[in-house]
């Protein structure tokens, strides 16, 4: 099944905004001056670069909330891999509009994809493995929804959406509850019915008295691989398992193969460099 | 003269949405279930690695905004240079509001440290030539204003903030309105007094024709240091030299040599790595 | 544990919003014309009848956000039973700033209180069971996370929060996905780690199906008694059982009497009636 | 002349946020995991109970903001009568985006229909008498013009809409400025000419002192019929008459039969229960 | 009785709205870049003529929310008479603060004292007569609060708010009614009961039938002193009477003296110049 | 080149803001009362003197925001030259959103076209000169984008828009910096390379030193004509020369005779009269 679409509500104010902060009070003061009034133009946004694609709903509905005679076609949605020089949507009409929208497509474009092709290559490194690849709540402020939807597209999963949605007891939640099973008692006493709890363990001692206590996850933090291993033939299928620590394209596959259910990696979202995209117009150079 | 910090108005809005976003519909479920309510914790925020310090007003305004009896005292200001262990801000109060907003705190500082981390790199790497590293409007949507404030915490410098602070006439403008001279002469004519102009050149034939018509600022765009060079003499001081096109700390002081007065950087808001920083508290490890 | 308090951010825009939506334009004219400026006032908020408080905090803000020379002591946090006549808050501070709070923060305590006094009638009618009393996404809107608050003051439990934080499979999606078995894999695939699976099942067949595709709840909806008994003896402890349909304080202990663990009740949050509370001041009867 | 709707700037704002706050950060997950893109359905939103309708624009507009290609057809507008089985209005469209709208908009339109039938019982019930049921300022936060708007759908009338649009001299406005015959003269001399002044009168001697003092309105508190008719003789049309307190279908013919102007009714929008619709597709039972 | 302040949450979104458009996105640079950290300043805003005061309360609150490190002593309150070199306000605090707010401030209070200015003029030429002098719906958008407010402060009183608080049939709705008299039973009929209505009649004849009709208030729109007086003699205390056309200074005893109840006069919001005032510091002329 | 249009962006919340202001929270009664649903019209807004138009695409935005239904022509955009009686746009559509959105479309029509015309009165007093006239920061909170824009439909141009897109150098600004040499030097260091520096000057021996200095611009304060004219000699074209202090329509040549480039009026968006147009619809007289 494609790649579900974000919905409107959920991208809209979020691009009015960042249209807001790229026009400030004077608006697009060179495109003004310089291009006469009901000029059109078109253009392609090509990747410089390959890739995958994330944010190309989210770029276009920058182009039609400048002005709703923007038409933007969608050459290839996200999750799409691209090539240097693929072409992923096209636009047509008024020039300021398109100039003025520019900036705030490509940003998203840019950025979103950086973090789709990130996630891809982690993906790709672990294919032979089971694990999946999510991302945490190390994101960039505003843009949760987007930064984790490029996840997604980039083939990868998600971790919890925010502080609410899932139960994550850390190192700081257990010492001040008094323990790993005291805190998991709580812990699954206040959680509601859909809510899943993880815990964070240090050691294979910690480990037995989260399982003894039932977490539904535990989260193996910065183990190494034989313990990581050791860890999860000791889980042995009683919670799902996940690593976390400081992992790279270079040392997943060794994370992957001690068998952990999920790979969690802040860097897809806080770290990761743009895929480098632009808008090509037909025409002539200056 | 110190770094000036931002004014409370410019961080407020942007902080309180974090903490909403990560915050979600319920809360931190996870410190609600399992830390007793009253609770008092202490922690600072200390850097893992060596790098420049941007955010920590940001930082600090997370944790208030979560619980106006959070105390925060800031160790090192936007700025200042830290080593690995280096404590940055410490903050005492309600655990629930100090772990509440602990993420949100952390993503900022992270985040803008690792952009004045990477400026400073730059910069240092021209330190001996007259050269100074700005960056661009390629920012992260809703956070161009702090992305340029880390700039400037980096020892860099801005470009324009947005399409409405400073002309800046690029190639589709060029062509739109009919060549050089036309677009220069159209610009110069609706600009505020004001308002600086500036001209993106791909050859020193435009390059002659952009000071023929009064640019401000002349935007050399990908040219090589040998091409560099010679505008720079070419201009020999009629107009502002910017020197944009893929920049790394590996080449950016062979395009310094050339003598250009900018070196513009979109890297340095859209693709570097954060700086890793944490918080410490003084529990025991649960 | 005490019942945890909502975080300011949580709680402050829904309440400067209707601070604003009473005052409307012209302010509180009343107050403005017959009361003399400088005029200090006290008084206590008290309930009419008996029942279980929600939404103090709510309340308290409420006062404080329209003057912060307001004080306000609460007397019953939320969760506390109360009776006819029991002081819940106090406030002190300007007459026109307590006036003018009073009908949103009564609004807000006694609609809110009055979920929770229902919640807390089907949970007392369930303490002889497991059953956990649970909320639905049937909110006002705008208000979930307060809703959803009150009903765990009421002692119950809540269902998700939105369409995002757990997979609900209804039976229109079963429709489209191309039945149980489909619809179950589908959503398996695509959930993280984190997220719960519930689907809706409307006869055995149906729950033996999704038995067997691993669903972690089973909304069995609209069975009676004796086909939910069946239902929980044929689960036997595979999967999270929820009765849902048409339940009220005098049938809820039947259906808790056949095993179910959770038993979700849309009328917590859209029927209930508010728990009357009220302004009262040392003032005489004019 | 049929009801007036609600003009769309009076209905988006609230729309749009109680979309937002049901799709959260990730969406509507169930739907984008097990519909497949591009799967379109069509449904009617049916009342399961006989009643009265209000809030069928603000549902309309739910779908239609979540995605301008789903076509909603209006059956039966604001203030009709419904049946069991009445079809109130149908959608065809993206099913993601029919599904994703439909909580959204069946609890706009459950709960304001429930006023508008709650309403409409009263207005029934005194049909005999010239009295008008008017609702209070005891509304829910955020939603004050739609609950006023669905008792007008009920047959109802509007009391003010906040503390700004007329006056209400209440007792410790009285107390506080001196007097009944101070505070109506403080509150005239201060009010527009386009305000009324109502005052709370708890006796009939208060009673006096307000006709003499030039009341537009008296507001009749907690009076028990036989004084009712006591004052509404003593009043001769001189001011306008409103009785208040605890109103019930039941004893609501009792208080009209006083001969009263104005009944008002906080248990309209504060603890009226839904009426109950839902929305019905073609589809086949999962 | 002194002039009632606006409520806090009246004023704080307009005006952390009007700081956020002065700082735009980079702040105060020249601040930033010219004055030390650290720095602390003195200022008194005087006025620089006579006139009438209003936005005091916003001018301060521009200050503290800019820093709630800045000190404000309000010398004189909204209602005040000053001359030229009047005291209004006086800060001290951080330097980049008081700057930084310094225009906000000002906007706020010599746009709102010129209208309470206006006003006053207005108020003092017809301090012979009965007639009030109120303002219109010309209002600036955004400001209609604070403008009426300022109306206030100038001795005047305030027609209706908006749409919403009372009615006023004009002439267009006359002609689609059918009608002076079909217009006034259909307002009457819906209007609630603490809602006026008010009527524009252009001839004695309309008159009439307004008054037949029961309209609180006829509005006699544009006519000369003459037709005025004689339709207020007609009228005869069976309405109020409110005259409205183009009223200067110089014509309003005029119009005053025919005996009407109200003169409204657009003008006092949107054409009173500003009263000029300025903040002015101890620091020697640089 | 004709006058480039605002963004859309860039009007429509300001003008979502103004509807809701207006329409307040039961909307426009009177319409709703008495106009049948259904009821359609025609109208156009006329001058009723003589000008010059700005805001007529925001005008035309309320009407469309209110109802998608309405159709708009704009028969004269900004900057166009009326009479007495010219049709500036016309409207034609439901009768409910036409009248429910006329104030607001007049509001900003008349309040902008009134600065549109009053600069333009300066712009033809000084056609003689070089010299531009140009706003200030003087401008109605909320308001800036627009009001600035009026300037240049009026054939005026535009000082900085905010605190942060250029650097002005005032008095108090010299006095902290430690004298003029001192804060200019700082100011250069500190901006950006596309940031002018302009510098406020109170006597010529200032000027030299704002000259040595490297300012951009040199605004010279309250100066009378001649002490402008030696100024303006002394500068020799080495840097922009403003004037500023209180200038009118006619005491502005005289300024503009000494030889300014620039004359900065904040009595243009500050106290310029409303260019007075109204709604005309084809409806008989009531």
């Amino acid at each position: 099944m494609s790649l579900p679409v974000l919905a409107r509500p959920q991208l809209e104010p979020l691009i009015r905004s960042a249209l807001a902060e790229d026009l400030g009070r004077a608006g697009d003061i060179t495109s003004n001056a310089v291009i006469p009034a009901g000029t059109r133009m078109e253009g392609v946004v090509r990747s410089r670069e390959s890739g995958r694609i994330a944010g190309v709903d989210a770029a276009a509905l920058a182009f039609t909330l400048m002005d709703d005679g923007v038409d933007v076609t969608i050459a290839h949605p996200d999750g799409a891999v691209v090539q240097a020089g693929t072409t992923v949507l096209s636009v047509s009409g008024p020039a300021h509009a398109i100039l003025g929208a520019e900036r705030v497509a490509l940003n998203l474009l840019c950025h979103l994809s950086g973090i789709a092709t990130a996630t891809a290559a982690l993906v790709e490194a672990v294919e032979n493995y089971p694990a999946r690849i999510v991302c945490t709540r190390k994101t960039t402020p505003g843009l949760r929804t987007l930064e984790k939807h490029a996840v997604r597209a980039g083939g990868g999963a998600n971790h919890r959406f925010g502080l609410d949605d899932a139960m994550l007891i850390k190192d700081n939640h257990i010492a001040m509850a008094g323990g790993v099973a005291a805190a998991l008692r709580q812990g699954r006493a206040a959680a509601g019915h859909l809510v899943r709890v993880e815990i964070e363990v240090d050691t294979l001692a910690q480990l037995d008295e989260a399982l003894a206590g039932g977490a539904d996850v535990v989260l193996l933090d910065n183990m190494d691989p034989q313990t990581l291993s050791a860890a999860v033939r000791r889980v042995n299928g009683r919670a799902i398992t996940e690593a976390s620590g400081r992992v790279s394209p270079e040392t997943v596959a060794a994370v992957a193969a001690t068998g952990v259910d999920i790979i969690s990696v802040g860097a897809l979202s806080h770290s990761a460099p743009i895929l480098d995209l632009g808008l090509d117009t037909g025409l002539p150079d200056g």
